[in-house]
């Protein structure tokens, strides 16, 4: 099958998964509104998708993985209504619509947000895998969503922003913390679920990170020489609001090569599997670096 | 021992744990200080005692348990937090010191309650217990924290505010949703992860049910009747908000019988139970009713 149609294929099975999973009898009306309307905004589902192909990749039912593809999907979401707060990044578009808060309000994107979290460990822990491995699925996810991952280089990138001292170890790390160990875990918790021995979930981990560096670096490019249309969120953005990016500290050709060579140590990663699944991590690295959204 | 000095003794094991459970050297600092100056004001340690008391009453270990009770004191800190913000209470004050917005801005107040919730499932699943129990413990938690609980009853509770138009049934909901599940679930964690046989989980979740109750309500006398000092917070300003109370709804007297008889409920739910704990939750159970603060 080819990329794309693997990848919608994959994003419609989500996508049912999450139209579902939040809607218990207890959660008010108003906070389900305001979850599902950021959850199900649309986006790539690149973070489920990766959980989902590892996998298969390493002979897993795509419906026993399908609730941890959702947890990732559903934490992504809530670092975005975050990210997005007047207190944060003050962003009033998300994915071509008003963001949450927009919407909503503060209060509601705040605690849709804090809503969205929580629900991510209650299907992450509902996984139909042994035990042991959903235990370290999770604690992987923790490890890549918290105070040391994705909340402290938001942390990072706040403190940072503006002050033109950004060195470019310091973006790589802000960046990994970010953005990166998310794509890392989503990878690693597909492998692990699905029962890989140890050798292959430390391939998942190598792919994931350097896909989710190569990422980074496209966004940054993207925010650059990238259409709003097509981006669903305003061009230029970084550059307004003086944050460091990898265009700004070495220029968008040497970024574009930055951001091949990660997707080659990516794909190098892959070495030694073969089958659909392996195509597609293949075919996806390659995207990733040649995407226009 | 007498009640109190086990609740201190408590208070302390669970005060060393969480002085440790933030640090790894992945953490940036801005966002460790927030997260600690929160979780290390004090407090009553209320909920991480009530999960080790029910473990030690089924077996348990302090030590394998501290990781679990831990998280549930960050877990109610991070609602603490979110919860002061200027879009939701807005309050200054919090255990006699500015709230943690006040003292770091609202961007690294909402970050550092982020990283608390993401932690504590972190330090739950790092618990020393049967895979399998500690799952459960997780689902259960989610359930009580998340957009069907905890999250879910601050949504209401912004919602009524104001409105004037709360019942006596909508009020014992929402502040089921918002107080009373995490107290609940602190008892009926710490029995699940000693492996408590299930009646003994039953009797846990029915102690945990009306304790939450009667502190809650006892929650609202205090805020007519209480001592701004000895709280650690203005009086009267459930009053100021236009929140709707069981003062304001059946007047001081009947509030302090239905909190004394959640409290007998409780006491009965400990039929059978013998031992220093099971001493401990009774005496607890009536400090409940008749705390200052």
């Amino acid at each position: 099958m080819e990329m794309k149609a693997y990848l919608s294929e994959l994003g419609r099975a989500v996508d049912g998964c999450l139209a579902e999973c939040l809607r218990s009898p207890g959660v008010p009306f108003a906070l389900l509104e305001a979850m599902e309307y950021s959850l199900l905004a649309g986006g790539k589902r690149l973070r489920p998708a990766l959980c989902l192909v590892w996998a298969e990749l390493f002979g897993a039912r795509r419906d026993d993985i399908l609730p941890a593809a959702a947890a990732l999907e559903c934490i992504h979401t809530y670092s975005l209504i975050h990210d997005d707060l007047p207190a944060m990044d003050n962003d009033d578009l998300r994915r071509g619509k008003p963001s949450c808060h927009k919407r909503f309000g503060e209060a509601l994107a705040i605690l849709a947000g804090d809503g969205l979290l929580t629900e991510a460990f209650g299907l992450l822990l509902a996984s139909r895998a042994p035990a042991s491995q959903v235990l370290l699925a999770g604690q992987k996810l923790v490890r890549a969503a918290g105070a040391a991952g994705m909340v402290g280089g938001q942390v990072l990138d706040m403190l940072w922003t503006g002050q033109g001292r950004t060195t470019m170890d310091d973006l790589s790390r802000m960046q990994s913390l970010k953005t990166g160990l998310l794509l890392q875990v989503s990878c690693e918790c597909g492998a692990i679920l699905a029962g890989a021995p140890e050798s292959g979930q430390q391939q998942a981990a190598t792919y994931g990170l350097h896909i989710g560096r190569a990422f980074q670096i496209v966004d940054d490019i993207l925010d650059v020489v990238g259409d709003t249309q097509t981006l669903g969120k305003p061009v230029g953005s970084d550059e307004d609001q003086g944050k460091v990016t990898y265009p700004s500290l070495i220029g968008i050709e040497q970024s574009r090569k930055a951001a091949e060579a990660h997707r080659d140590q990516a794909i190098r990663a892959l070495d030694g599997l073969i089958g659909p699944q392996a195509v597609f991590l293949r075919q996806l690295a390659a995207y990733i670096v040649t995407r226009a959204a």
